[in-house]
């Protein structure tokens, strides 16, 4: 054991450990969760700390023996994935202090150790004034969090493409699969299965451009604004070097924000990932909650689709399967609307020079991008790739189904055509075989509307239309 | 009275007003709020049904005269202003079936009686034949109502502008009022009021920037893809003349979607608006919490701010005087950011081919444009353009405080900085003068330290730094 | 015009209106919405300031003439029911402030001209001291919005005791349509519609539950406690009075908090009342997802209940009838929970010995409640009421279901069974005649077990079940 | 490996483990989150298997050697403690099945291994015909959901009780430190902290009479009516043993919902816990701001109260120390209300017999209840138990404050009294010796009512103020 002091007072820290007694207060502190700090925020801070060496090395503020051996302890804890060391938990008071400061400990600990090796007398490296040397939790903590996000917005980015792929695929497989539309669930005027699958598609290269503009939003950091964004105890030289070089270490595309005290102090980046998000968890939802109904049966449901059976459904209902990948998937999506609910309140709470609650925002974020990944990734490869069409069943309801004859409205008028329908549902016929009974149109005409291309609008019937509507108007 | 009729049944309907059946039905079904339809909706929709007529005139599918009578009924109304027939409900179940319905019985009773003008023979014209011809409620609706939602973003995107200046103009006025910054509502680091009120400014300029980003996703229609987007029982000619028309009429640049099926039956755009919304709502709120936290008092307060005096704070302590314009700010914040939720559930709630709840997120939107809008124009007028800065108590402050000593760590370290910070905290003297008299730096160098421009880093000592960097760490 | 002045300055008022310099500057400040403040919660106040003229009376501290002058207005402005002389809007900042005064104005306008009736020389009335004597907004605006609530939740009360009574008045109607029962929206064992009906009446009768203890604790008032809940410049005769006698005038049964301190700045009732009808939301939104999934069709949905048509469902599909009213009060379940979420971030924001943030808690809650109230109104009175079951359809619907061999389970075991309904689905004949061919079980117990009693288990084959059982397991 | 089958296909699963392959699928469709099941479930779960095979074997339906079997199984598991065989992902779709299944399939394996301990030949245990005999996942899931809710309340009920506690102390030990109030971050009348420590108690007292009701409805739970609340392939007997035993196991004290139907399908039961901790949640945000406000400074802030000091609070600025404490209590409280929003999307979410999205409201609640625990017993034990007030500066404070001279207003007139305040801002004087320079009142009046006593109202001063109202006004 050995003691480490702090404006607070003394503490005991364990000898064989790499973390110091501001790690140490937080974990005592902060009991909520046993989840630590994502590793993904971890990863970041180190190659600030890394880059952050080296351009205090450049602007003349850092022994080059210091930096040095700064940056091997940094390499080092990288390329270990060992993050045992971090202690802090994940959420956290203190505006992420605990965690700048797990790292600035941790980091220096390690580089004295590294300095020492072949039994040299070990070189002062100090958490504050050397790891910390122009940086504040106030912009480290922030750029990191930014940094883990971009981090995890690249395999959620890619999650939504894969779908959107799996969706084009289905559509161009299904692209004449005709099938009965439905507004406010009740039946409306047909359609096919290629529609409605490029329709997803569509939705959701929409949430790939939101996703790509929060990526945008996200590039913009704060680091050099130092403690309240006026960038106090960092140097000029510091400040223009740093970013190039932590793009350098991170192959990211961070760019320093303009007003560094407006970057240092609003959340704003943080509700707009968090709306995307939103946006995407909704239009996920709805889609889950589409093939949930559009596979109900297998005997009293809609039974269009038949989606891939993936486990036993039922404890005490034998041979039931459920669809339990699109429910997965309605869970992330409310898990994410929630979670845009406590990022929005937790900016809003933001206080002058700072917002306090940011380790609240970057779990929640981080957690959003993570579960929403995974459940595009199951709902793409158990769900949607394997989905089948029950085609001729689906044509049999299109054939059945009274509301087709809206197509007859331009020619017989709105009321006619109502009166037709209310009687070929009394009489349980068809509209088709009344209309031809009645003779209110040519038959060649009747068979010619009562096709799949025209009904799904693929053919118009522009000449006829035209031809007919004047003479029977 | 005169009788009409529906496929439900009859009805009397008053022979003096211009609605029918369907609207009657409306009001009756819908009794949840007096208010109706907004008037934005009713205005869009009028001019979807006369860019209508002459797109169906110049497809050949209807009569010139019909067409000209429907365009001068829409004209009428909407000159005139009077949206007395429209009796609608704003919260309204199918899918603003009535709202349409209301639309095409008034314009068409209206073109009829323009028709029987001097004595002639009135020529019938009907609502859904002719009206509503090429048209379905589910084109026209989402239709409508994102129309409305551009003409109510222009309003509030001129007032973020106007806050943006007076937050500009602002900062040029107190460029140079230095005041001690705080985090985590702890002293902090100095700033001024010219880096505070330009942050501001920095933040309200990205929301003008989400603002135009949901613009142009509003700006995508359905118009053309009728009942399911599949453009059932409207001409390729009609499809492709509609919304040139109407952009001439309303003066929107409107474009047609590229999938229709998608854009009828997928609400991200709504969830887009009403995010962007979301997060100029938080902004403003934490706008407005600083604002009242930095006037409070006056006499146990922090005092920084005069805000102007708007009313009498109290109807039992005489004198008092509360900041009454940011926290009617605030309230609107909270309003917007439930409404959020209302628009997030029912986006996430549309089912297969439509959504049928796009009411509520019409009038939740158009709600959150309004009240937002004339909050921050109060917001501008009432308060942030009168503001005034107790500068010289803002100064004194900073020389009391303690934490501009931060300036000294770079050249002390962090842990001699914070012994001497806690030595003056306890024997209540400057830290500026405890160095002098402790003699840890040279009396120039501590002078120029603690100067306003250095403190808040507006002219940075390099040079020196790292000069008695070198010499004293 | 008259002139008149505060804290502020001057101000020109028209000369023949009740109100004064205090609402005026709130009408110009707060020009948030057109909406005023709503009339339930001026009812309250006048009720109020009623009360309060007599207490103060009572405890000797205003002039008998000035009390009944006071309580003259307050009955005339009462019973006249115009409430034109009350301007402000119903979003505002203050606190309330501008409403009690607006209030104290007009009572006190009021009193004065009565005092003058027949000539007499005008008696002076004064708002604040006179109207408003031993209160502060602190008190009677909280007291005033509980007031309001309470009224209001008489009405949404009995509305969701109609609903339950019209739940079970189906529940009886159809005690023995047996229906397949769906979890995950897959074909599950058999249930009726005596069931369904009764647990949703179940589900609206905790409902009530939870209403009635909401209105418990909105019956705790802070009225007496003046600015801040230490009763300044209020007597203990008119603390002790001022209930007592303000439940006669109001009909109501309020109680005076034993920490009236507390009362007058924590939020927590309202988040009360708010998160019961939240809950309620959620339950009237399944409910109503629930029939419009059942009702859905009429040719290629489940078609298991016809809801009473209510409208023409659709301007282009003829014919089309769409379940309007679920669908409104889905919507009307989609503001409550938003509002919710606006309360909640209202209260959470309260500071210190107070909430400036009533106003729009006092909306949101107000506006729930009468918009649930109408909701359910019109789903008992136009949805439930006249819903009709299709009996036969859904009989044979259990015939033919698979899953009702799941009675089979504890006589042939999960695996067997499993095995029996694939077999029964591929082969596509029914179980029962599958396992009578297999001679799995006696044909009579195969009888017994595939009654619709059984399958739904109200007459239980225990004997039979446990003696097959350990002869065949 | 041994090979399991199931109505899907086949899998390979590890010889040494105890789960099967309902489990391993679950695994594999779920990969949302590294997070199982909660260990709450887990045993709750073992407790229904146990008393079910207890109520089984009671009803003659499984053989005694089988039932003992099962009942030595669950208690190995439970007592071990060590329940990594349950490796189902706690976001999972498919109601809990998995859950359920991996349960069946651990127990029925663990009793195999029992019964064949000591070389005999092994008993066959089904997972679903024994184990999960009687039962469905419909009616296990949510029960063990809600005794796991049950058994987190305690400790959570516990916490506020301390916090209540904690509080109560204080106010105790600062009674009679009087403090300026404030209302809207203004000045206003005194207080003592006393009354303002007493406020916060009462309002957690509330918070403990809402956790004890949602308690109540927590306890009432749908075992026995399996799949969807018919109790199917359940008998009578079991069905009115299950509960007793059940209770007797777990110390719990549940009841048999009356309408089993009811209970299986909706999930009110878990909104009204998730609004009694959202609730709680935005009592504690708005004491931890009142916190934080309060201890602002401590050159420039309000700094009336000191927090214990629990950690350094910059990594830049020496000697800062932040309320952690409070801010982290402010995000679990966010995070709260978060969940909250996603548990009524999901309860909202339930369709017909099931609500199949239980697994994430489950994760929600669990997840709240348990940092709501932690957060509060740091808040008590950090925070709350070592606070101490600045008396002699708030004291200071009350002296120098003008609104204090509302007590003046019964005496001179609400107009006169803001005359006073007016001048004595102005011209930097008290109002009390301002008074008394202008001998409006008697000097000894004025003394008696500037005492800490009248101004925070502890002693009314009755007699005089209508005695010498009735000279002065």
């Amino acid at each position: 054991m050995r003691i480490e002091r702090d404006c607070i007072g003394e503490m005991f820290v364990p000898d064989n450990v790499l973390y110091g007694i501001h790690s140490l207060r937080a974990k005592h502190n902060f009991p909520i969760t046993n989840e630590k700090v994502d590793p993904a925020i971890i990863q970041s801070y180190l190659q600030i700390k890394k880059a952050a060496a080296l351009a205090n090395e450049q602007a003349g503020t850092l022994d080059k023996e210091k930096s040095a051996l700064i940056m091997a302890a940094c390499n080092q804890l990288l390329f270990s994935n060992d993050y045992s060391a971090f202690i802090v938990p994940a959420i956290q008071g203190g505006a992420g202090t605990s965690t700048n400061m797990n790292v600035n400990e941790v980091v220096a600990q390690l580089a004295m150790q590294l300095s020492a090796q072949g039994g040299k007398e070990p070189l002062v490296i100090k958490p504050n004034d050397d790891v910390n040397q122009s940086q504040s939790t106030n912009d480290t903590y922030p750029t990191a969090g930014k940094m883990a996000m971009l981090k995890r917005l690249a395999p959620l980015t890619s999650a939504v493409s894969s779908l959107v792929d799996a969706l084009t695929d289905k559509a161009a497989e299904y692209s004449s699969a005709i099938k009965v539309g439905r507004t406010q669930l009740q039946d409306a005027v047909p359609t096919t299965f290629g529609r409605t699958f490029t329709a997803y598609a569509s939705m959701f290269k929409r949430d790939l451009s939101r996703l790509k503009h929060a990526q945008k939003v996200l590039s913009q950091v704060n680091l050099g604004g130092t403690a309240i964004g006026t960038g106090i105890n960092a140097t000029a030289e510091y400040e223009s070097a740093i970013i190039p070089i932590l793009n350098k270490y991170s192959h990211l595309s961070l760019h320093q924000a303009a007003d560094l005290v407006d970057a240092t102090q609003n959340s704003d980046a943080f509700t707009t990932i968090s709306s995307a998000m939103k946006s995407l968890a909704a239009d996920l939802s709805k889609f889950s909650n589409d093939l949930r109904l559009l596979s109900s049966g297998p005997q009293a449901g809609l039974n269009e689709l038949e989606l891939p059976k993936k486990a036993a459904g039922s404890s005490i209902m034998p041979g039931k399967v459920n669809p339990i990948i699109p429910e997965v998937v309605n869970q992330v999506a409310f898990e994410t609307i929630g979670n845009d609910v406590t990022v929005t309140m937790a900016a809003e709470s933001g206080q002058l020079e700072l917002n306090a609650f940011e380790p609240i925002m970057f779990k929640s974020i981080l957690t959003s991008e993570q579960h929403l990944t995974k459940a595009i990734e199951t709902l793409v490869e158990n769900c949607v790739s394997g989905i089948k069409v029950n085609a001729a069943y689906c044509r049999k309801e299109v054939e059945h189904s009274s509301i087709a004859a809206t197509v007859l409205s331009p020619l017989l008028g709105y009321e006619k055509t109502t009166a037709l329908i209310k009687e070929a549902l009394a009489t349980q016929q068809s509209v088709k075989a009344l209309v031809k009974q009645k003779q209110l149109l040519p038959d060649s005409l009747v068979d010619n509307l009562f096709t799949p291309e025209v009904l799904t609008n693929v053919r118009k019937v522009k000449k006829e239309k035209s031809a007919a509507g004047s003479n029977l108007n």
